[in-house]
């Protein structure tokens, strides 16, 4: 039994200046977690008992999945960092430290690296794999803006996994040995999720889904079919529609088109100048836009690159990013523009009278990029590359042409789903686990090898499976609390009971002393409001803000045999006969 | 159950090259540890058990000394830091780092900082006093040297706490209650302790005590008497003997001493050129020796320093840096004698001529120390100061005079306790706790301050009091090994059994899965080394080497319902019938 009296909280009044959202707002008020610098925390005594519990479903379910546990330092050399790259494509994003002498380290963002090389050095054979191994350890990102409390800290909790195969078919047990218990763990928790496909991002590989949330204030996007297709924004493929036969196709065409700074008024501007023979309106979706970016790979050269789409969509940066994996991505600038005097800025198209301009091929030599959409036959509107001229009927294969594809428009709702299974809608979520196939980069890398059946060595494949611990603490408290604080799920909570007693009456105080004893006798972890000076007022508010979610109140009625038990999820306070109240929360 | 076949474990034949001692060496051969970088270690399932195992005693008497636990960050900002000097004072041993903005953060080495501040932040009222706070963590210090495994690592898991009151009486009840619990847990893990006064060192404070495993291979040397005082070397105080009147007392003698580099041909040469009136030889005891250091506290500019001690001691450095604790102490360079050419070196002494020569009344200025048994009345052969001059018969309070008093000089069996408890010896020992009343310092500091019983506020005092969990456990492997391997005390062991099934009888395989099942129903944990096609002799090396105290080996006998019993403390292997074997374990 844990008495208040004799416990370290304090619960405030106010909300906290720097808390944006409600999960930090309250964690903080109600004495879970106390801020040390931005983006890291101070756990307290109810802190470290929900994320103790969270700790514990965890590990169950790990080593339900054969995951075995190890622990690595949150300290790691540089040298296994760099001979992956991360060290170089972490940027600001990682925490990096020198020794006394001169030697680089790192606080470890996630730990592949060095798990590839404890296996490395303890797995030999083919016959010591397949193996999983985890840790829930402390890690470290130098976020930005680390903000919102837990959900995005610099130093956080997390459950890494990861696993060791020799074959393609042995990743992909494991990896649904992961996910499975990542379904089982959500489930237990009951949280709502989305598996959805996701780019690696950078820690490559061949295969990825996220675990999200389904709420309008997630962070990020992901479209789903009805049919069943879920993916993130960035993850999702435009199906390629078929090739159109250039016969019949009107000539291309250049005109005049001052004064037509946007896509809305270069469509109005070729509806007044240049009507179509078949009668349609022109749209947006008629236009080729050419986006011009700047791409700097990690150790090269800043490099643009224009990238054709139609003008109804916009340039997805995001997206842009999968695209250019491994390279920095941004919007060209003036100064950009400068260098490149070839292209006429607001008038880009990829030939000026008839001769190519973008591509390597072409006069500029700037590499050209299409959308999927934009396939042999197409016919479109764009810039001529003349100042305050366009060009109508330019069709793709026929008069123009480009280096590749670059999958990088925003998406929409109504977009096909890439797998035929109807239109997809895109809607918000938070992510709340992750699981990779990683394949063999870092294994290759570090030289992580076995010998086979044959005796033949042969490169290790790898999985990386993640949780955040601490984040997951927060969307709890996100999704479980009304205006009057936290309201945890009973798998999590800090206690099984709130025991309050209110009152001077001598028997009051006897009464819930015997059933806090009979509670505890009945294997529940009571939490008991036994403070003599404090007001029925102030043990109320603190019993709703503390977030246990049965409240048991002994008051004014314990003489008559009485108490009050507060149902804090379904919001009911039921008058009890307290010789019942132990029976009501046996499991 | 834990099955050999699936675990992840390798046994290493061969001692890791950069291993200097025994619990270094077995504990990475055995399985249990691997190194990242030098005194940074990561943990496999083997170690992270023991680890465990030794974090529950603690968090038990931890909560039976009614300390609450709580969780800080690793990284920390500097400003604490700073406000109260560590930044500075830690010098090279603190990592330090900065954020994508520049702002200054530090690896904690310990918490004092952020639990005055997380306390300062709850606490307002004296009526929230007494606290204890603890937790279990992993803390940094980049050591200069990190060797010894676990012993002084870079990273280590410490389970630090700390004590806040409002009055002295308040700290010393806390302390007492902290000291019980470490005289507990060293009980529970069979350590044998001595408890010595320490220097509180950079801590500041005013009470502070080692809990030392006395031990020939012990990094610190303690001293103690039959009757009961004991001390850190550096905690050691030299009583100070009566003032001896001068009457009667030789006049001062200048004598040469041309060739006497030492202080043995010194006293050669005063014997042959200086015999005295009652026939006495001269000792090295009745020569002073002036011992230049050079002293430079934090911040400040470096300053030499004269410590006058009798000539049959040596400066013990480490003495000295608690005389001169807050700055950095060391003898004084050739290039510090070229700057004080007022210094006669080889021949120093506090006189010339009867002029004072050290002493900020001297001629150099020189602030001149000496040590406690130079009391007034006290005669001694001492340099003149001049080159090739010595000076004798020269007496404390008549001729020469101090500024103060420095006791650093060497302690040596024999010496009296300063408690008047009878000759002291000198020993060594191992660090395995240390309790410290830091008082006010930090509370000060960092403006932790109460409201008292009269409205009023006060700075409360605090204690810290600290064990190396990580270092435990080597010392306890240190401690607990033969040849073969690891013997763990069964409080810390991995499992509590280690059953070994050998050879290729059907019959074997039976039976031992069913012994594991049944040791496993009695409540056992057991570590069953069930590997199809390793061999006898390996699986035995295994269980010696891995340390689990009791061994059970099913082999030939089983078919006559027999098992061989290991005792690996006892070192006794018995024949025992397997119906019995789970009643011997039963606790």
């Amino acid at each position: 039994m844990t008495r208040l009296s004799n416990y370290f909280l304090k619960t405030l009044r106010e909300d906290p200046a720097d808390a944006e959202v409600a999960s930090h707002r309250l964690l903080v008020r109600a004495g879970y977690i106390r801020r040390q610098s931005p983006g890291v925390f101070g756990w307290l005594p109810l802190g470290l008992r929900v994320k103790g519990k969270l700790e514990q479903i965890i590990r169950e379910e790990m080593a339900a999945a054969g995951a075995h546990e190890v622990h690595f330092p949150a300290l790691l050399p540089r040298e296994p960092y760099e001979a992956t790259g991360r060290w170089e494509e972490y940027g600001e994003t990682m925490f990096r430290l020198q020794d006394r002498h001169g030697a680089d380290h790192l606080l470890a963002p996630t730990h592949e690296e060095a798990f590839t090389l404890m296996v490395k050095d303890i797995v030999t054979s083919y016959k010591d794999l397949p193996l999983q191994l985890f840790q829930i350890q402390d890690k470290y990102r130098d976020e930005a803006r680390p903000r919102a409390g837990l959900l995005r800290g610099r130093e956080f909790t997390m459950k890494d996994a990861y696993s060791f195969d020799v074959t393609d078919e042995g990743l992909a047990a494991a990896y649904q040995k992961q996910r499975d218990a990542y379904e089982r763990i959500f489930t237990r928790l009951g949280l709502e999720y989305v598996i959805v496909s996701a780019d690696a991002g950078a820690m490559g590989g061949s295969r990825s889904e996220e675990f999200l949330l389904p709420t309008p204030i997630g962070e990020d996007t992901f479209v789903r079919s009805a049919g069943g297709y879920a993916a993130n924004v960035e993850a999702y493929v435009t199906p390629v529609p078929d090739a159109i036969p250039f016969d019949g196709l009107p000539a291309a065409e250049v005109f005049d088109s001052p004064n037509t700074p946007t896509i809305e008024t270069l469509v109005a501007h070729a509806n007044a100048v240049l009507p179509r023979a078949d009668g349609r309106e022109w749209t947006a979706a008629d236009t080729l836009k050419n986006v011009v970016l700047a791409v700097t790979p990690i150790g090269g050269e800043r490099e643009l690159v224009v990238v054709g789409m139609p003008g109804d969509r916009d340039a997805d940066m995001k997206r842009a990013e999968v695209v250019f994996a491994g390279a920095d991505v941004e919007p060209a600038t003036a100064a950009d523009f400068e260098k490149h005097p070839g292209l006429v800025r607001g008038y880009i198209g990829p030939v000026r009278d008839g001769a190519p301009i973008l591509g390597t091929e072409g006069a500029t030599g700037i590499r050209y990029l299409l959308d999927p959409r934009v396939v042999s036959g197409t016919s479109w509107i764009t810039g001529a590359n003349v100042d305050e001229k366009h060009v109508a009927y330019l069709v793709a294969g026929r008069d123009f042409s480009a280096d590749g594809v670059a999958d990088m428009a925003s998406v929409r709702d109504g977009d096909p789903a890439p797998d035929g299974s109807g239109p997809i809608e895109t809607a918000r979520g938070m992510e709340i686990g992750h699981v990779f196939q990683l394949g063999r980069k870092y294994a290759e890398a570090l030289g992580l090898k076995v010998l086979d059946e044959n005796g033949k060595l042969v490169t290790v494949t790898m999985g990386s499976y993640g949780i955040g611990v601490t984040r997951i603490m927060a969307i709890l408290a996100e999704l479980h609390h009304d205006d009057r604080g936290l309201i945890w799920p009973e798998a999590i909570a800090p206690f099984d009971v709130h025991l309050v007693a209110t009152g001077k009456d001598p028997i009051v105080a006897e009464v819930a002393e015997e059933l806090a004893a009979q509670l505890e006798a009945a294997g529940l972890d009571v939490l008991f409001d036994d403070r003599p000076k404090v007001s029925p007022g102030v043990k109320f508010g603190d019993a709703e803000l503390l977030g246990v979610p049965r409240v048991v109140v002994v008051g004014r009625d314990a003489a008559e045999g009485f108490a009050e038990v507060w149902d804090r999820a379904a919001g009911t306070k039921d008058r009890v006969a307290i010789a019942e109240v132990p029976g009501l929360f046996r499991s």
